[in-house]
């Protein structure tokens, strides 16, 4: 079992990349290779302890950049990590991918070079957030802005699958979102998908409303990807802001001082229970391999968390039972 | 300037509405019409000190419910509350209507009773959302759930007015909520009205992201009421959900517990700032007429700050602006 790890991925490449490769090694002894410029890759691998840790460096020359599209890393750039880290994967030389890069330049390589799923058209970001209780599954978080009826209903299933076997949910409620539970609301996308999904063999639960994400009620939440990134980024948007402005009003006044400092423990968990390097990336759900696609923004611990749960989507077998759900008729 | 005030729109109704319109007619001297079952509502103004106030009551038979669908007010329920508000509106006895009920029946007996503005296909609502420095307004969070590109380039004209007109904006910067900035994000509707948009004479400043909203760095965002009610509902819900956690993470612990206490004004501030209830209510723009809608679980002071809204949208003439801005060429 081992992780490839675009090394020239993120906003912090390579220095997050690599730190968070021998963090993963070190604490689950999880085999890395690690893809990109080969001279600053082991320049930045020299600076940490790595005896006896199973980690090796695969040089790529080229470099998939924030601005590139998905099509270039297909056509034009053959030789870059993240598309090397596929190839890796496709010749058996190692088992997943984790890359904090270009979200849409991942999928389009995961894509060309190990094909979907069958039964999958569209393969999804699947991103996890925190909820009151645990974590909320929302899928598609990713490109596809323009979507048909069984395309949301394949993220379903996906997402039932990939909350069932990673996220520990014996039988994950699955809702679709909408702009109401009642029948006469949404879109024809959503009321198209809704009489698909009522015929599925996972606990659907029906339509849920943009509060139940984060209020426990569900455990997979299923939109387009233009609906998804929007939620997600006016989220993450959300907690920064209600993060400064906290912030500010703990600095206004002596008092304020030191009950901020006093509580700071508390604000600290409630940190880590928000922090999305807790959970570690967004995995690619639909392809024919396990890809695993951290923020941009990414820090050694989110890394680490990436290249743990990109392990545990191969160990867990999540594409073996998604192609069994997929042939049902007992899915999920 | 009279306000027609739905009585008993609200789940706290009539309570709420009640105490809100003594609230206002006493601070502001605004002249209010509680519009709903006369003996529950004169019982409960009797509850109040309303010597001095221009406080009447219109009796109105029947009662729209949460589940009444927005047809129901236009065919079935002649005599309810909020149909006779927009009624007496348009017998000029009353200017503007607040209501904290049903929103999508508000809007279908507004459009009913009072039409729509010429130029305007699709009234939209507008809510007002805390950022950063001051507030976005975001609309539509209503009942489009299906627009044209037009559609999205009129409520964009329409927050453009409201922006400058009440929030106080001189120039406000318009944004297209999209999945990314880039041209090539977004779907047909938004490219559609990205378009329109780049031609319009107010202050145009192209596509933003969900964390747009938040930052301070633009003053209204338009998207369909699909993604408008599901971002505004999932921004609701995290707000909720970081308050609880974080105040079961202050009750942890005892030195925990006294931080909170001394930092509790800095709370109380914050709280202040993120409450909609300091809001008052969402316009209803593009109806030739007035009308606020207030939060279905409003509390006396969001009624109150509705109604003070609702006053002030009239006396700076936002509809009459709008007329002038469709009109161009100096619009907005």
């Amino acid at each position: 079992m081992v992780v490839a790890v675009d090394a020239m991925g993120g906003d912090n490449a390579p220095v997050v990349e690599v730190a968070g490769a021998v963090e993963a090694a070190r604490r689950w002894d999880i085999p890395v290779i690690l893809v990109g410029n080969s001279e600053r890759v082991s320049a930045e691998l020299s600076r940490h302890q790595v005896e006896g840790l199973d980690i090796s460096i695969r040089h790529a020359s080229e470099v998939v950049g924030m601005h590139d599209s998905p099509s270039d890393v297909v056509r034009k750039k053959k030789d870059s990590s993240v598309r090397v880290a596929f190839d890796l994967v496709k010749n058996g030389d190692a088992h997943a991918v984790v890359s904090a890069g270009n979200s849409g330049a991942t999928m389009a390589a995961a894509m060309f070079v190990l094909k979907r799923i069958k039964g999958i058209d569209r393969p999804a970001i699947a991103t996890v957030m925190p909820n009151l209780l645990d974590q909320t599954l929302v899928l598609d978080a990713g490109g596809n802005v323009d979507c048909r009826p069984q395309h949301l209903a394949q993220f379903a299933l996906m997402g039932a699958v990939y909350s069932r076997h990673i996220l520990g949910k014996r039988q994950p409620r699955v809702g679709l979102l909408s702009n109401g539970e009642e029948e006469s609301k949404g879109t024809d996308l959503t009321r198209g998908a809704h009489n698909l999904l009522q015929k599925a063999g996972f606990n659907y639960v029906g339509y849920v409303e943009g509060r139940d994400i984060y209020n426990g009620s569900v455990d997979v939440v299923v939109c387009d990807g233009f609906v998804g990134n929007v939620v997600l980024k006016a989220s993450e948007g959300l907690a920064d802001a209600i993060g400064t402005m906290l912030k500010q009003e703990l600095k206004s006044s002596l008092r304020a001082k030191i009950g901020y400092l006093l509580a700071r423990p508390a604000f600290r968990r409630l940190r880590k229970k928000i922090d999305y390097a807790e959970y570690g990336g967004a995995p690619l759900l639909g392809i024919a391999g396990t890809g695993m696609i951290c923020h941009g923004g990414s820090n050694t611990k989110a890394v680490m968390n990436g290249i743990r749960l990109a392990r545990e989507s191969v160990v867990r077998r999540v594409n073996e039972n998604m192609v069994a759900a997929l042939q049902g008729p007992s899915r999920g």
